[in-house]
């Protein structure tokens, strides 16, 4: 996607040196724009572990990445055990972020264990990394396809009045390698020429939707409002919103989608205020082995600083931290929350649009079937 | 109550000087504790706008004294001229708020065009001003009196486990001259013994949750955790809420309630999981003129500012505003939203506990008969 008018993904080979690996840093999103080189293993790992990059597709993108490095890392003598060993490292970064172990294990069935030579390992090294970014991407441009066709609809029907489309969160492309998943349906809108205009929750208490979705749709020149979270019912009820639409972190068999806490809220306010209500994500996304998600799905507790304290920049341009609360307040936090298939119109992923329920689910992802 | 074990109304006649009135600087808190004196009608003026004292109740109270100033204030020539000529510019100060112009008429009637002498005016003026911060107190305790019941009732059914209550924004003693509407109960179940623990809405933009609620329960002593906004759902759907309580704005013949925005999210999310949702006010809240609040109620748009850039105290514990997005992010702010009476399982007033709606609010209020 564009970032000052020039094309970027989130990830990508250094066009001088191939032996480098470029990234954002969205740590320092929105109030400055850095792009980052990564050289050793050891640079991925620190990208990981601070969030210099975030968001399950651009980790597995990552991942494929840092195993690239680790196999021009590696000794000749002993390739396939270095290998494994920073696989390891890498792995163990952000253990429960299932797209990173899973990335590491792609690279290795690929690069180790076979008759290859090393000179050879290593380039299949990086042919494979560079799949596994493309791949996100390209389920990312599908997903926008897809979800491209519901907002024609709507467009439609309002004969071409503005849509009005709410998200929670970043779903967008700085969470994969390019599109995004929330996201990448409102690009293609736009870029088919449909009047569209974003509210975008901010998304407390880490505050995405204010420091990366609001940036992301600025720099696309996306028309877009920041608000509270605590707007989305107000909307609703004044037929101020046309469609809701976020992203997933877990979705279950039953079609129980886990989402960055706060959108099971949402959830219910369309729900009450009939405005349809999608969930966006790769398939990588699915949890087959969980049919009731709001039981089952296990919810991150994070520490009550974040919501404590707020991080922005000052007046004299300086990032600087502010505590918003009486010094000896506890706060607690919940990273997700889990809005029931029965409040969700159709989920969208790569291989179409369908309903949130095991049968429809089973009916696309025939796989799922023990 | 109490702060720092010192009681205190939020404003009161200066102990050594009955002609100074004495208010706490509510801009300040909860990062510091100052108290304010007002000398002259100016000094009212300036309170009420800067909101160095904010609330219904309170502007009321503040709004009752500021008339007994103006009494002093006033010449013996024209003093009933000079004292609603003060009460013109005192009610222009909030022209919204319902209580500012409702004591100035009230103590006009008392004081001017009447028969008695400045001194005796200037007495009358002094005890109607302590009359209407009296009952506002008054009214705020029985709503504690009458909330309290349904707080014993679920500690009952609880074995005195503890009584986990959610609340949003600051319906508390510093938004009226003691006590407050949604915590008043919660204080007197405090005092009645039973474990209570309170899950406190930061209430974004203005935060008045981290900032006034959380302070004023752990003044009190009452145990409670701060969470984003966004958390209410996810800690109802997994039963770690036994009843929510709010304050509200407004409320409609039909007891459509209008309170701070996000209210309605978490009475969404209270209907679908069961949790009992109360919204708690003085009568003075009653709006007898409006039936269908969500269609009547006007909104209040306030700046978007208020969302773009925080407020809190940096690591040097200065006061220090931060910006959460990109410069060029524009923002939407509305002040409240409404709660519909169908998702209301009780209202709350001094006058007792009844349903959120027509026939029940006809039946306590027979003055609301046309």
């Amino acid at each position: 996607m564009l970032v000052s008018g020039k094309h970027y993904r989130t990830i990508w080979l250094n066009e001088k040196d191939d032996k480098i690996v470029s990234i954002i840093d969205q740590t320092k999103l929105p109030h400055s724009f850095e792009t980052v080189n990564l050289k050793t293993v050891e640079d991925f790992r620190w990208a990981i572990k601070d969030m210099i990059v975030r968001g399950a597709g651009l980790i597995g993108a990552t991942a494929g990445y840092s195993m690239y490095i680790a196999a021009l890392e590696a000794s000749d003598e002993n390739f396939d055990d270095d290998v494994k060993k920073s696989g390891e490292i890498l792995a163990a970064t952000r253990p429960t972020a299932k797209n990173l172990s899973w990335a590491v294990a792609r690279q290795i069935s690929k690069i180790c264990d076979n008759n290859l030579s090393v000179a050879e390992k290593r380039k299949v090294a990086k042919t494979e990394a560079e799949a596994i970014a493309d791949e996100d991407a390209e389920f990312c441009r599908k997903i926008g396809e897809n979800g491209l066709e519901i907002i024609k609809e709507i467009a439609k029907k309002k004969n071409g009045a503005t849509v009005n489309i709410l998200t929670h969160c970043n779903a967008g492309w700085l969470a994969f390698t390019d599109y995004g998943s929330a996201l990448s349906p409102i690009y293609a809108a736009q870029n088919a020429g449909i009047d569209i205009h974003v509210w975008v929750d901010e998304t407390r208490p880490r505050n995405q939707g204010a420091s990366l979705t609001a940036w992301e749709l600025g720099q696309q020149g996306v028309k877009h409002h920041l608000i509270a979270d605590n707007s989305g019912g107000h909307l609703m009820q004044h037929g101020l919103v046309d469609m809701a639409i976020v992203g997933a972190d877990r979705v279950s068999l039953g079609g129980d989608a886990a989402n960055k806490i706060g959108t099971y809220l949402k959830a219910l306010a369309a729900k009450d205020n009939n405005v349809p209500f999608y969930v966006a994500f790769p398939s990588s996304t699915f949890d087959f082995e969980i049919e009731d998600g709001v039981k089952e799905i296990e919810i991150e507790e994070r520490t009550g600083d974040e919501v404590r304290i707020m991080s922005g920049k000052d007046k004299n341009g300086n990032i600087c931290d502010v505590q918003i609360c009486p010094d000896d307040t506890p706060a607690k936090n919940w990273g997700f929350d889990v809005s029931p298939a029965r409040l969700i119109t159709n989920l969208i992923t790569e291989r179409g649009v369908f309903e949130a329920s095991k049968e429809a689910i089973l009916r696309v992802y025939p796989e799922a079937k023990k």
